[in-house]
């Protein structure tokens, strides 16, 4: 096997990112889908709102200060953690500058996908908060943590970090770096917004059914295609033959422990409940997805595939858990992407022999600490200077009506 | 034209499989939208389980068995039709082993692009049997037909078998191995199954509408799209210029069957019903794509279209005569993927001059014969065992509520 | 930095416009579920039934006489303007012809990709006119728009025609020879075609809500992805590092410019009504994307996305004007691809120093007059003999039941 030669690889790689950037964007797209669709029609403008508004600042945000805080380079030794605060640059128009290096692949690809990842953490918010936080506190998180908090402690990891350089942690395409940290977020700000007015009544738990099943599948079926994208475009090379051979691994891995699943959340919920669940299925998909990312890449099809079939398992089993401690997380991101998001990490050490389970459970803890503190001082100061909540006949009027004036089924909608 | 050197053809045919995969799991998407979109309200739920369980059950059945039984490789002399029963082994990660054949592709690549055509053989029995049949029956039989019946069958064209080694068969892209027993399969179990309840009362036929019809029009678009990389990817190499050129013939005439079978639809009813039908047009356009798929290589773009349109018409003029049969095919599955799979590989013998007729009939027949018996033996012994019908009130009530206790549109819908 | 030999380069190339295209393909899916959200649900039937029309409509069109007509090649000198009226020829399977030029990408490639750019300017069309026009009148309309209309003025630019050879014109993806083409044929339709019923009366403007704001939402984030697909492929060339290169930095301006959109339609939406709309938001981000395509390479990040802000800002801006102008554009596609796409074309002269203010503007108003007149006398004509509009109560009805005799939504939709 002899490697292509430089342009060539380059132009691989490049390419690679594009296509797989392009994937990880469509998942905007499936959480939009599936919040869409887990929420009460008159929260569901409100919540398609949110999640392009989301996209956008994400996109925004990077630019203007995460892309450089993530990866500070040199700037590592002088400014510590924190890296250097900068505007993302691309390279000049036709690579102008003949001196280009050409072992990796262009930075706006580059760009381009990394920028996905610290959109989907933003996406993972939404989904948990909806129906009862105001639009702005929830989007100026957002824009803190997809300008900051996403970025640094990525940097941690991504950056070469301490948690990369000294504690060995491996965290393939981001099981602790996009989706616990989405999860911990998430789980801060459902701590101090409260739960949906009437969810927790009387000591029972009331049920608010999703509005459009089949937006929520479809928004899973968006969100599993684009995780090819995820995992494989996190291999950052495809410039030889054993490269792309691993991304092909990954793809295949990838598929497999979302079978698993999915097929252990129908199981599962057939046996405790009798009826199957829809939701819990989808949950079970994303939850296998989540748990293969942290190492999509070593692990058999038939590791891969139970990998994310306890994924599943956890999510059939913590989704009730979240409910006992009156956590109302409307679309289950923590189950899926906190819980599954741990899981994976700790699992990495089943099938990757160079990691080790203190690198794995240390920077879990860090980044987890860090990422729960900070959200909650974040939330806590928008909750003490804007207020987090709409009040409570909004939130029986429902956000759309009440914040927006605008209905998503005008229609069918019996209010 | 000189071929790149076998790295570089390696990596962009690996990386074309892959590309061409996602394409082809994302039509995994587009079925269940749209069978949810023309299933009434009350079985939204229902078949969406079904869609998503179905692809997860493919995934792990084809890497349990399917994988290895349809490529029996070198086992074809000693163990005959059946090849081999193996667990699907990827190479290791990064090519460890330096020996490595390069002329082809990763093998991780190839299963996952396999695997996808695997399962849309599955997706396309769920539409037929729609709105009356028991989740774990259907669930089983999909395990059988993704596990045993869909690779033993594709292993005789495309695992080097009797039908291409003995009988000259061709079939780019499975118009038969693919499409045709997807629907025989859904033949066999709709006759077993019988029609729906009232569907065929007092010799007249009770139309049924879908309950979605953007969600159906979705569907379609989806499948459209995922196409390219069904009918694309068989080209099978991407490492030369005659390769990735055929792959672009392969695109724009899949592309203009779609709009040939779209138009055909739109105007056939125009002048029959003179009210044009957007489910015919939708079906159209998919008959258009099962027709061009058994050769969507030697015909120019015009035979393209043609051939397309032909298959539009076959599906205006098939969907009420299975109702003149009382075969209750819900999404119209059987017209469009056996009516026209069957129209599809016969048109190959005119644009290939490599065809026979005698060879594409046989084969035809052969395949037909083996897994409409092998089928209707299944759903039987189903039958006989645990049942495949729900019974009359659930049925009436809709298996949303009765089997999952789950509405799609709780909010929506005028039960 | 040398370039890969031509073979390479020519895999490259061909298979960048292959996914370049499939993406520009699924934006006509965004187009269809973008204006099936925003009209009323007794419309929704026929606007499916019009997107998957006209997209097929517009690739056959295309093959029998567009693609030719858009590249006259060496027929300029004799045919002038109009070019060569021709079926499109694909290149013999496998190369046959060994003398193949292998600088650029295959024909099959090229048309596949270029078709797609054709049907987009259709699609813009139909949003516009919904609710009111017949079906036949409107695709006859798209048969010459796309067979003739868009051709013979891309030819002028694209085609090596007098726009660009003597003028100088850039408009690197079409924000002037797509977009604004589709909203100049759409305007002539709206102003001929006339309101809605009920839209403006006693002078006042009756608010018509879409039906589906999610689908809308989806509609958009389809548009949005597919759009990388429609200026990275414009790029026309991935055989080398720095075109790879430009294409990434394409992807990445696209995607801020996007960003910018939306968020300027969110916080002027915010200002100006207190409520963000989502309407607003959604169509500000396919301002973004329409202002960014006449030049999507040479602006920084940060030049990408002011160019988008203000995109949304017109929007905003321009949406109330039409109305007090009485001009009914049921989905915005006049502000968003018409206003932002002269708005795009004069914004290249700010970061591409090729660019004279002369040769943009210019070229924005020949092809403005050219198409408007056209398609006024087109749409004229199509009044005269068969008539545009349906009759009063079948407006008042749904061109649903009235004309197709099929409800999108039969049980959810109260009538």
């Amino acid at each position: 096997m002899t490697p292509p030669n430089e342009d060539i690889g380059y132009i691989f790689t490049t390419f690679m990112f594009l296509v797989a950037g392009f994937l990880v964007m469509w998942m905007a797209a499936g959480f939009s889908m599936l919040e869409a669709g887990l929420v009460r029609s008159k929260n569901v403008t409100m919540q398609s709102l949110k999640n392009v508004s989301l996209f956008a600042f994400a996109a925004i945000m990077y630019y203007l200060v995460g892309y450089n805080l993530m990866y500070p380079g040199d700037a590592w030794t002088i400014q510590g953690m924190l890296g250097a605060f900068a505007l993302t640059g691309l390279e000049p128009v036709g690579l102008a500058d003949t001196a280009t290096d050409l072992t990796y692949a262009s930075v706006g690809s580059d760009f381009f996908f990394q920028l996905m990842f610290c959109a989907t953490t933003a996406s993972i918010v939404s989904g948990t908060l909806a129906e009862r936080i105001k639009l702005w506190p929830f989007l100026i998180f957002t824009i803190v943590l997809t300008g900051f908090i996403y970025p640094i402690q990525a940097s941690w990891k991504w950056g070469g970090g301490f948690l990369d350089a000294d504690y060995g942690f491996l965290d393939f395409a981001g099981s602790t770096v996009v989706h616990s940290v989405g999860g911990w977020a998430a789980l801060a700000g459902a701590l101090i917004l409260g739960p949906r007015l009437g969810k927790y009544k009387d000591g029972k738990i009331n049920p608010m059914p999703g509005s459009n099943l089949t937006l929520a599948t479809l928004g899973t079926f968006i969100l599993w295609l684009g995780w090819f994208g995820f995992n494989g475009g996190s291999q950052l090379y495809m410039d030889t033959a054993a490269n792309v051979a691993d991304i092909s691994r990954i793809f295949s891995n990838t598929n497999t422990a979302a079978a698993g699943g999915a097929i252990a959340a129908l199981i599962l919920t057939q046996i405790l409940y009798k009826k199957p669940d829809l939701t819990m299925v989808l949950n079970g998909a994303l939850a296998g997805l989540v748990s293969i990312t942290a190492e999509p890449l070593t692990p058999t099809l038939g590791a891969a595939t139970l990998i994310g079939a306890f994924g599943g398992v956890l999510v059939v089993l913590t989704v009730p858990l979240l409910d006992k401690l009156k956590i109302d997380d409307v679309v289950g991101a923590i189950p899926v992407h906190l819980v599954c998001g741990i899981w994976g990490t700790l699992a990495v050490v089943i099938t990757n022999p160079d990691a080790t389970l203190f690198g794995q459970v240390f920077s879990i803890v860090v980044v987890g600490v860090f990422v729960f503190v900070v959200s909650a001082v974040v939330w806590l100061i928008l909750k003490a200077t804007m207020g987090l909540r709409v009040s409570e006949e909004d939130e029986i009027m429902g956000l759309d009506k009440a914040e927006l004036g605008m209905e998503a089924y005008p229609e069918f909608y019996r209010g």
